[in-house]
């Protein structure tokens, strides 16, 4: 049931750890003890060269408040995992920043309302006034928090104590027009997902579609990835294109492009939410 | 230009007509004559067994209130032609009719806000009183008609007069779950355009998804046709698929399905919008 | 490594049984201590109402001759399970039927020949002489074996004989414009694969392209599914469209669909040799 | 009919021009007076900032040699345009050039032999053996001609010869792993096609399956474009992706690219024979 209503006692367990054999072994006769009943899961290792492992587990099991230490001890670190779990219970705490282009935005209020996305929205920031109503009108708090060169770093600082004041757990960049500091960057790794207009690495930068106008390319496209230090260069979640002719002006590719751009943001926000994404080094596996 | 905002003089003529040397010429020639300049067009002819003859042009032109009688008597006559034309400045006027489904009718208003969608939107019209505020809060007038099998014909008279009093040129089914009776779809031949849920002719009928799982399809899809007397028979403008698996329950698919019936029902309006679509018996020409 | 060249020692192991807590569980222990390494999974179960559990393994594990007895004792007995093993050094044996297109056959000997189809081909055989020079050019046989009204019982007791001489384990029907009687379809139930060239469940029998032109629909598509004694209705295990329009006679939309069905019957064979289908009823799981 | 089999009395016509009201009228007009017909026709002009105007009409009119001088004479010099006419039953001379890898080669050769690709193959030719047979077995002369570092200057005139005997129209690059040297290119100025096996302009250069996977891109792509003096750098005709996944270790990427680099490579070279295609400084117009 991959897209449908979790019921509240369902939980995913992401793990990522060296290559050995017995390891599903291991963690399924764990999970069986605790309880759990495996609904989804599926494992993959990379080749013996790389010899990693990485398991996605999406199970139905009571709350057991000393599950985690136990993991941790008894599989965990014998294993030498990296893992986390998520009970979709417990759902996660996400902020949307934006500028003034709304589909985005639009497109994650509108999931978010029809309960496709199950997370909770504690709050919008936003450098323009613009779309205050949008969110209001759904009863979701607007911070409007004007940006210039002279007041970016309070501006941020402002930005950051609204995630902590309201445990925000994960940021999407909606086409926010403002580059974040490495410092803020540092508080979420691998927690903010930006979306960028163009096939990274393809266009990298300002102005994609005025160089995919240029390079006479026959495909557009947008990419969602995690936000590092580096512009446009962390680890990708979910690319798309959508066909271009000599028909399209630029102003058409902008259009066009809101349609892809909102779309594989939307599928990169579903599968954050979801815990779908396991990171290893700049790339990322999406079960 | 395909979808570019286009300027309020510019004018889209279509034409049909028996095949035979010097159509083109002819039309080129007298609209040379009128002052008008080809931005974009195109012409086709079928098969000689068929020998018709289909041409879209979209023409930079002034205004002049003789150029319709004028293009009757000297081409269209002799020509044989069905043909209209269009004035990108005088925007059609479109009425929706929804149920309770919000995601074909808020995309259209949000490509209406966007201004991708150039149109007039005087009203919207349900059966239920569910999305009477996204409605208002965009200026739009929301007029909540309920329906009971008893009511239905008085219903569909308020109907019949709203589109009379505010002089709609076409209406969309933004998945109105109603079936509107002969006499009212006469009313607006070609003028009706409803989206359903399953890639016709595959799934006619009522719970299209349903159907789909169960038969164990490899994509699910959706189509926006013409309204005719007969349910889900009328000409095709588009279609579209998604690709889905065993992992996906019924209410996946449904998931799913909202965003291939919202492209599809959006593609297929604005194809209207722009007068991109002729009608040949069942089958329509998409320019 | 999905697509991968499969070492000698890869094994795949199907498994389909009613759910309940801790199958993963005994599964992945047998297969430790049977000296298995898992390449990769995937689990599912539907929904509680269905209550079934499917699960697919890809292990690396020396060959043990008493694996299977053990297997079925320890796990699948008391689990009440559908399973079957297959290892990747023992490379299934196809037989391809096909009449006089030859599209479908010269990609499945191209992927063939390059590697991609891990898979012997025994033997060709077509009612027609047409591609002889196709397969024997490769070095493999084909049987030229005619058949009208009168000589079908005859021929096809004759390819009866030469699938049971040549040990063929599947059979693909790569547009063998013949209907296989249920006797013959009964010696190989969900193993002979066939192609339609539409999209099912729309225009299933004679003359897709042409019942698709007369419709009018924007795409067409191919169907790849397992043969039952209903033409047409067996479990679908891959389809695909393309996007076609008013400009695409009939002998278009032929030509346009030889790539599709290519590609569908292509990715169902490699499916199907990869032991990735697992069919339930008339639906099939494809991990 | 757009695929469609040609008749021999088929013309097609390709404008380029400055903008300016009549351009239609006049061909048109011109057309009608030779005693043409338009099968199908499409015309476009860029925005009034470039003001440029590009046309392609498909025509069936008689054969009449002093078409060309009155057409130049009455047509072109007035309006100043670039054009040319092709005739269908005048089919173009193509010759490939081709390494080792059999792919592109090979769904060039089949759609040739289907009569897919109307097009004469006079010769392939390769700096390997490798594929002698797949071109012999269809009538088609194979030069071998292997290069090396202190041959290529040799080995390229050895070429440019047999282009000049066979009077080769265009030239397809069907993954010839070799870089032609400017003074070869030139002698064939927007006439050799290449494919590319990336997304241009990402991974341009050596080994882009290699770096796509490194950046841990979701889709991988293919180009096709005719070649200039700077690699990979000439104008896209097309392009297209296939989505791959964590599951996909390089080899598998390699594999499935091939799929899409033949399916990008056909349909370019497809538009090229069909006179599909302008040249407009970097980019292309693909009618």
């Amino acid at each position: 049931m991959e897209n449908n209503i979790s019921s509240p006692n369902t939980a995913r367990l992401l793990i990522s750890c060296p290559d050995k054999p017995g390891i599903v072994a291991t963690v399924s006769q764990f999970l069986f003890q605790s309880g759990a009943n495996i609904l989804d899961a599926s494992q993959h290792s990379t080749d013996p060269a790389e010899g990693l492992f990485f398991m996605r587990m999406e199970v139905k099991m009571p709350y057991n408040p000393e599950f985690d230490a136990a993991f941790q001890q008894q599989v965990a670190t014998p294993l030498n995992m990296t893992w986390k779990i998520s009970h979709a219970g417990q759902r996660k705490r996400m902020a949307i920043l934006v500028s003034a282009y709304d589909h985005c935005l639009l497109d994650l209020l509108w999931r978010w309302r029809s309960g496709e996305l199950e997370v909770d929205i504690p709050l919008v920031i936003s450098n323009h006034a613009t779309l205050e109503k949008d969110c209001t009108a759904l009863g979701i708090p607007f911070y409007y928090l004007p940006v210039s060169s002279e007041t970016k770093a309070s501006q941020e600082a402002a930005i950051g104590k609204l995630m902590a004041d309201q445990q925000i757990d994960f940021i999407v960049l909606a086409r926010y027009m403002q580059i974040l500091s490495p410092q803020f960057v540092s508080l979420f790794p691998q927690r903010i997902i930006n979306i960028h207009h163009s096939f990274l690495p393809a266009f990298a930068g300002a102005r994609p579609y005025q160089h995919a106008y240029n390079r006479g390319v026959k495909l557009i496209g947008a990419t969602a990835h995690y936000v590092t230090d580096e512009l446009d260069e962390g680890p990708i979640i979910e690319q798309d294109v959508a066909r271009v002719s000599h028909k399209h002006a630029i102003n058409d590719l902008v259009m066009l492009g809101r349609d892809i751009e909102r779309q594989v943001l939307t599928r990169a926000v579903k599968a954050h939410i979801d815990d779908r994404v396991i990171v290893l080094g700049n790339k990322t596996i999406v079960f």
